[in-house]
């Protein structure tokens, strides 16, 4: 059993963070699903959604971290102390699969320098000023560089979840998974038809 | 402002939930959110969120109301406290939203008799049988009938809470929703890929 750990801060997009929960929910046997912030506690998206949270110290270090993005990542990329946990915790991950804006947070780490990732379209200018050294890529609906996963905006981050899924486990469990969810997976990850 | 309540149970499915809810969040100035369960306080989803809510008594009842499905639903079709209070509410609401198995809650309270209804297609004998006087229709994304909107599994959520968005507020405001969230719209109620 792997521990799949979303982190979560105040105004966070909702659909970014359990859209793929959503998705890993559907392996029981294989993911726990737990969430977690800066120092645990109530936490509220964007859309009003108020979720329990455990603190970071908490966090099993070796699992698979999900980082969403939204409107509260612009103060947090300045936020010395958050960035500067969250390169802990992703040095430490298996894997750092980021959503949309989520992808600047984890560009301010420095862990992205010199490797290929991709970020939401309207917010594509100010991911890339939080990681000069990243190798951006804009037409892409999600990318893998070594084990990060960064995905475009928001229901990207279901696509590349998927996609995570398969090359996890097989792309057969993707397509089963999205069936039973009744999703029509975009599965070619260069397919972005957001990015024009 | 109209209040668009989400009514939360103990195994929810996450994304019936909160797909929609990312839709409706991006209409701040026509919408507030609220999530609600019988008796308020912390809920669970079946994949592990742990969501805070109000009461029912606190329902602001003449707002559209929102039922997801997910396994919780299997005990609470035989709950008769909790679908008179249902009923009760679904009465008073401007509009009823169902997504996958909420539409068993819904037909349960006997208010979607003689109208026409869908749910998802893996649990849609299921859904059936809570209401033998429902016009059950199984290829549809979603249905309108009245003032109730029924979708399909999860993911038909979506579609459905853009379809009603696009009723309420014009098709050009649901493509822009969808192009900011990079959700490819299937905005055709009656295309169900997953009906055959």
């Amino acid at each position: 059993m792997t521990s799949f750990n979303i982190i979560l801060f105040d105004d966070f997009e909702t659909l970014d963070a359990f859209g793929p929960v959503e998705v890993i929910g559907k392996l029981p046997k294989e993911y726990y699903l737990k969430f977690y912030s800066l120092d645990g506690g109530i936490i509220e998206s964007s859309q009003q959604v108020s979720v329990n949270t455990l603190p970071f110290t908490e966090i099993e270090p070796t699992g698979v971290l999900l980082i969403p993005g939204g409107m509260g990542t612009r103060n947090l990329v300045n936020d010395v102390n958050f960035i500067e946990q969250l390169k802990i915790l992703s040095e430490k991950a298996s894997y750092v699969l980021t959503v949309c804006t989520g992808s600047a947070l984890l560009a301010k780490t420095s862990l992205l320098n010199g490797l290929k990732a991709t970020s939401n379209k309207r917010a594509f200018e100010w991911a890339c000023s939080n990681g000069a050294e990243v190798k951006w890529v804009k037409k892409a609906r999600w990318i893998k560089d070594g084990k990060f996963y960064t995905s475009s905006g928001v229901s990207a981050g279901i696509d590349m979840t998927l996609g995570f899924v398969s090359d996890m486990h097989g792309i057969n469990i993707s397509r089963s998974i999205a069936n039973g969810i009744e999703y029509i997976w975009n599965s070619d990850m260069d397919n972005d038809p957001f990015a024009v």
